[in-house]
């Protein structure tokens, strides 16, 4: 998979892909992370990437040309290439979640824009853009935080990244329930000990015991998940 | 305000932190960062920080005692100090919001625990943490980049970090509602004009197009959002 990110800040992103997760997909060879500055693009001597909003109001915000020019520097969609998602960070736009990631992860390409300064000209989400994510509902300096976030969750599904594959399947989120709560070594700690029948050695009281967890804190937690979630039919027993 | 990084990979924290609004904030005296390794505490020689979780199943669980230990050091509620948030980054948690970076923003010191690997011992949460969030319902490979994420939401509220206070008014939910589309030069990109709305020089009819298109935008992306928000009298004229 080959990742873009249109950034103004491009050492930010490359800086963070160095070391994480990414950094060891792209030694691996199972991914590969570019950044392309729209700064490149300006066509004044000032290099200009923004301008105040028509309308008034306070800030700048990053114009449209120079993010098109970026993006038609990628080439994506060019006669021969496949066209790929082409990813807007915007805190105006639908929850990115897990279904979006793994979405993502059949893909062979993505390209991830930042916005920055008080926003992006409203152009670039409606003419150049296939579709746009906020990463939550908060207020962040820009788009390069959300779009690592998202190229993380997407890059540690791709085969080969995690060591153990079944890692995925007890991750929060995987089933729409919240993940159980996670022990180990030492057995005591601060008084506390570790919950007996994660050392009785029964594989099923184990899983019953995670289970009802997982159920009690999502309700508990985040009941808007609950609502959602797909119950089975052994786990009323569990609530 | 101080934040400190308790993390595994404090290279990637302070990394991150080094290009953005937060290092222009420490640059400027208002913030300072700092990343404490709990691998610094492990107490074999093989400097263990992780073991694989009671019960069973993939992955490594981080250690209580190397967390506990990290945060020890810090001196949070040691005599004469005043305590501070300690919060844990954590995606079996309440989703983080704009609520909380405003109340953080207050704080004179933050301290951020980045999980990592399958998750952390329970026991962390439950003794050292006084609050734990998630920062969306997706799986990442470890707490950093939500911590940076946190940071960056709680240190732009700073003030004198944002150039133009005013930047706040009008954030995408300040007020529980999606942010208004922005346009800057030049006026026609690509066949597509400005609203003319915008370039009318009448502030009161880009107030109403601005609080129209915010109600719209949230009504059709986020009816979540929608649902919950503070209208104002007037906006149901312009529904």
């Amino acid at each position: 998979m080959r990742i873009d990110f249109v950034t103004l800040f491009p050492e930010m992103v490359l800086g963070a892909v160095g070391h994480s997760i990414l950094a060891r997909a792209q030694a691996a060879g199972l991914a590969e992370f570019w950044a392309t500055n729209p700064r490149d693009f300006a066509t004044d001597k000032h290099r200009t990437v923004d301008d105040s909003p028509y309308g008034g109001g306070p800030g700048m915000v990053m114009m449209a040309p120079v993010v098109h020019a970026a993006l038609e520097s990628l080439e994506i969609g060019a006669p021969g290439s496949r066209s790929c998602p082409v990813v807007l960070t915007d805190p105006a736009a639908p929850l990115f979640g897990q279904r979006e990631a793994q979405r993502w992860a059949h893909e062979e390409r993505l390209v991830f824009v930042c916005g920055h300064y008080e926003g992006i000209d409203e152009r670039v989400r409606e003419r150049l853009v296939t579709e746009a994510y906020s990463i939550g509902d908060y207020v962040l300096t820009g788009g390069e935080l959300p779009a690592l976030v998202m190229a993380d969750a997407v890059v540690r599904l791709l085969p080969g990244v995690l060591g153990d594959p079944r890692s995925h399947e007890d991750d929060s989120h995987a089933d729409g329930l919240l993940g159980f709560p996670l022990y180990t070594k030492p057995a005591e700690f601060l008084g506390s000990r570790v919950p007996e029948v994660l050392t009785s050695g029964d594989h099923a009281a184990v899983a019953r015991w995670r289970r009802s967890r997982q159920l009690a804190r999502t309700r508990e937690e985040r009941p808007d998940l609950f609502s959602r979630a797909d119950l089975r039919p052994d786990d009323l027993g569990l609530l």
